[in-house]
């Protein structure tokens, strides 16, 4: 089985150290909040997540959901880990206290969500879906809806899903063929059929709230003429409390790769009684909103699988005894050295290691950065921290979850044949993870937002919240001696990505297709930059903390910089060229010659 | 389900004009082997592959082999398949006449077996492995054995296994337990446990000849000890005819990640009889003969499922409507434009045609010279020829199986979630070409036997059997102005990687670390400017081809160099730099800081 331990040390490191977490409790409301609790609500949703989570894993893989009589059932004791679940206060952890929520920031949530994914992720995918809508219900709906809705959901008596693909478009939402019919009372009845939909049906709660995208019959037509709407599985009669099952059901359950243990489920919508959630038409803005936060939820759930996968590859390599270090035996009096003596094999560990490591300090960075938009006194600091989370959002997303797939697959080839077999539970890391590169946005269109909107917003506000901090910090940490071996390949590759970012600006201009071309790569090389940057300012704490007591910590932290600067850095080049070269390449190909 | 269609022009493009397949025509013994057989042969097996064995592929992977009472019952439609596979000569195509084979060229094999492990990896299994018991049985072993053995192998009607791993030992088979003790007659009681056994137990031939490494009771320590065996399932009394089962038994089969169709087995050997093949503690060596040959064989499993990942992203991205093109729709009559419009899908595509197109050069390139080495009536030409196979060998199979997950994987994201679930066959490759990754020596594997074996044979008398060709071609062909997009940053890809060769044989000698350390780079580098010079080649040739009457062929195989050369190839330096950083980043965290 995989093996992992909740990374305390290293989230202490970050929150404490690195971002300075005292900033985020010295917020208006998160007055609880302090970092003595951040350190205990972490410490528990680890032992949680160690205990109940982790051990349902495999067999929930295994197993599967089953679908029988319109029914489905989820794999045995996720009920049970719900009920703990729910009952322990997870689920309200980050939701306002408004609606019986813990009210904890969402820096804290996301180091919950990381583990959460770390030891089940397909359990994870039910409270998850909830959250999102939550949110959009609490951002969007009437007062009425608000409270009939919000407080189960908070407190998990009641769960949640999206419903917004459809057989005939996924990524092209203005496709959409659900129709909602205005009923006598302020309802709409709702038909259509939704594919994809993870947790629309299960034997979790007795209820599901379906947030759903159908179009009006006055809609216009594409994407501005589509409307969300709340659909209950159950409506209950706000007099008599009398319970009957809404026009929805779930028609099959999806088979995949991974997440087995979660129910991707076909909706069938036939006349159900819904509401509308905001105004008509404009639903998509709603779900945007909402987008935006799952996507970071999503980079986080990539976070989660490499750290699990770092943790099992490295348990591994150093328990299995093949082979002699290259300089000789370093263990002359065992069979054989342990697979840690290899050059190879730690190039892969810390691979995977260096991505974790500096992919959680960038989503953190973007936790606390949210948190700062929603509660700062200052409304400038707030517009420029909101800034930031909306033009760093496609890149966590993608990075995280993209390195997090290459670190499953590196730690699967540590252990081998062994890695390919179910046994050591790693091939499961591999399916589990691969889901979130493709959904809530294919990485592909996070590029794409990237390049396509994100960099245009405010003629450029965007990008200068990030340029502007992290070149003044570079050019002063390119200073200090003893951080340069830091600072300047940082510097060079902030250099690089400003270069492209112009030559994509001027392009782009004249032909959209330039920007097309080069979105995959420049997400990416913006990510190296943001890492870089990071690793620098890891790195400088490290080199302070090396004579302290904890100094293998530091030092350990402080060759993981070395290695990232050194050896996955390079990368950044080869991105920067391959958008130097441009569009053609990629256009002209015929369509009929593919 | 998977797409798949036989890319016979392609065939004909590498065969005809890139390779000239006259020179293996011309090749004693060979004579038969026209180019017009060539193209009969490939056009018969493709057909056999998409009729019998692609429908087989995804109801093998859902069915699985299953274990009850010792046997292993393969899935539905594989025992037929078989026996139709037999009896249309598949099983001895490249095997010598002597045996009962057709003796045709190995060239003509690789692209035989590229096409069954497209269609059906897991059903090629149970030939390959045969193919590797011929191999060592008629390289090997005395006539005695070759007599009672090669025939029914060539036939079909006996296949055979190669058991090498134990569960303490894969890469490291020094440290093997299974015992070999000497018995009256001339036999050998073998006893012992093997692993990770592909096609160890199956209902698809009477007997399984099972070729295994054991170490003699006066064996020296260590891999210098191994000797190998031949173990039949089943004993054939010679005066008799009577059969009896011999003392070896299948205990599980393993449940893993993908090629469910093809049965892992535990082995467990109790005082088996069985008979020495070759010298007695010199098993290792006759391993490696057959391993090189099996390696390339699982290269070209990689590059089958690159074309299968190719066809299939392909076929989806002209058919789904999804989206309008940057530039404006493409077909404004149509819901949406084809996915095929977008920047960011085509450069997918472009990445799996480029290393499917470039990985079959490169392997075609190799079984070529490895017809040269085993027919030409000049030693000198042989000689040469066995030195570019053996130091080409590493590279093909890792590159080709890296490039074949990495299709695969882009492939999957073409189709978004469509690509995850089961039903559209894509998630399967992608589990399926993972073990190429790993068996037969992990690519770590491959990149040490590189960088710590070829590189150093004969004072680099093997590399400059690449070196020397390469360079004066591209020296040439950088002199025609039309070819200088081409042949200048392949010298220059040449050139790095001479660069950081003179730095590693100058470094390696003083540290065997630093060999270690770059080993996985250096492969990947190596691989590219082999690529590089390749792509030279083709685009040479399609540029004389532009304007006859298959211009549309050759416009295509255009624009794929141009990808190559200005997206993909600028990874080259990003892994030069890496190499140049050294082994300090990755050797010095301490072991204990992992």
């Amino acid at each position: 089985m995989a093996t992992w331990k909740a990374p305390l040390r290293e989230y202490r490191f970050i929150l404490h150290e690195l971002l300075g977490v005292e900033d985020v409790s010295a917020l208006p409301g998160y007055e609880e909040a302090t970092p003595e609790i951040f350190d205990a609500v972490l410490e528990q949703a680890g032992t949680f997540c160690e205990e109940v989570l982790l051990p349902l894993n495999r067999s929930g893989d295994e197993e599967g959901c089953r679908f029988e009589n319109g029914q489905v059932l989820t794999p045995k004791g996720f009920k049970e880990a719900y009920a703990q679940f729910r009952e322990a206060g997870w689920i309200g952890l980050a939701a306002s206290p408004e609606w019986g929520g813990q009210g904890l920031p969402k820096l804290l949530h996301f180091l919950v969500e990381e583990m959460i994914s770390s030891t089940n992720h397909a359990f994870g995918m039910y409270p998850g879906l909830a959250n999102g809508a939550y949110e959009a219900i609490r951002t969007h709906a009437g007062e009425a809806l608000k409270q009939e809705f919000l407080p189960k959901l908070v407190s998990g008596e009641w769960l949640g899903t999206m419903n917004l693909t459809e057989p005939q478009c996924g990524t092209d939402l203005g496709l959409i063929r659900t129709r909602a019919e205005p009923q006598a009372g302020g309802s709409y009845a709702i038909t259509g059929t939704k594919i994809f939909i993870s947790a629309g049906e299960h034997d979790l709660t007795e209820n599901i709230i379906h947030l759903v995208l159908a179009k009006l019959p006055d809609a216009p037509p594409g994407i501005r003429g589509i409307s969300l709407f709340v659909v209950p599985k159950v409506l209950i009669d706000p007099a008599t409390g009398a319970k009957t099952r809404n026009g929805v059901a779930c028609g099959s359950i999806e088979h995949k790769m991974g997440i087995h243990g979660s129910a991707t489920c076909v909706m069938n919508f036939d006349g159900a009684k819904g509401w509308l959630v905001g105004e008509a038409h404009k639903g998509m803005r709603a779900m945007f909103t909402m987008m935006n936060a799952a996507r970071l939820g999503v980079g986080i759930q990539g976070l989660g699988h490499a750290e699990t996968a770092y943790q099992s590859a490295r348990t591994y390599a150093g328990e299995r005894l093949q082979g002699r270090a290259l300089s000789g035996a370093k263990y002359p009096d065992r069979p054989a050295d342990p697979l840690l003596v290899h050059p190879d094999v730690r190039r892969m560990l810390l691979t995977i290691r260096a991505q974790a490591e500096g992919g959680r300090a960038l989503a953190c960075w973007i936790g606390k950065e949210i948190d700062i938009s929603l509660k700062h006194p200052d409304p400038d600091r707030r517009a420029a921290a909101d800034d930031l989370v909306q033009l760093m959002t496609p890149i966590v997303k993608s990075y995280l979850t993209d390195t997090g797939f290459e670190s499953a697959v590196l730690a699967q080839q540590v252990l081998g044949g062994h890695g390919y077999i179910r046994e050591w539970g790693i091939e499961q890391i591999v399916r589990d993870c691969r889901i979130t590169q493709i959904y809530e946005g294919t990485n592909g269109i996070q590029a794409l937002d990237l390049v396509g909107r994100k960099l245009g917003t405010g003629m450029g506000r965007l990008l200068r919240r990030f340029f502007h901090p992290v070149s003044a910090y570079l050019t002063e940490a390119a200073k200090q001696p003893e951080l340069a071996e830091f600072a300047l390949p940082a510097a060079k590759t902030l250099g690089r990505l400003q270069q492209v970012t112009a030559l994509l600006a001027q392009k782009g201009l004249a032909d959209p297709e330039e920007a097309g071309a080069a979105a995959s790569d420049y997400l990416r090389l913006f990510a190296h930059a943001a890492l870089a940057y990071l690793w620098t300012r890891m790195a400088a704490l490290a080199l302070a903390g090396l004579d302290g007591e904890d100094g293998a910590f530091y030092r350990a932290k402080l060759a993981t910089a070395r290695f990232y600067m050194t050896r996955l850095l390079p990368q950044a080049t080869a991105h920067a060229l391959a958008i130097q070269a441009g569009a053609k390449p990629i256009m002209e190909m015929e369509e009929a010659a593919f």
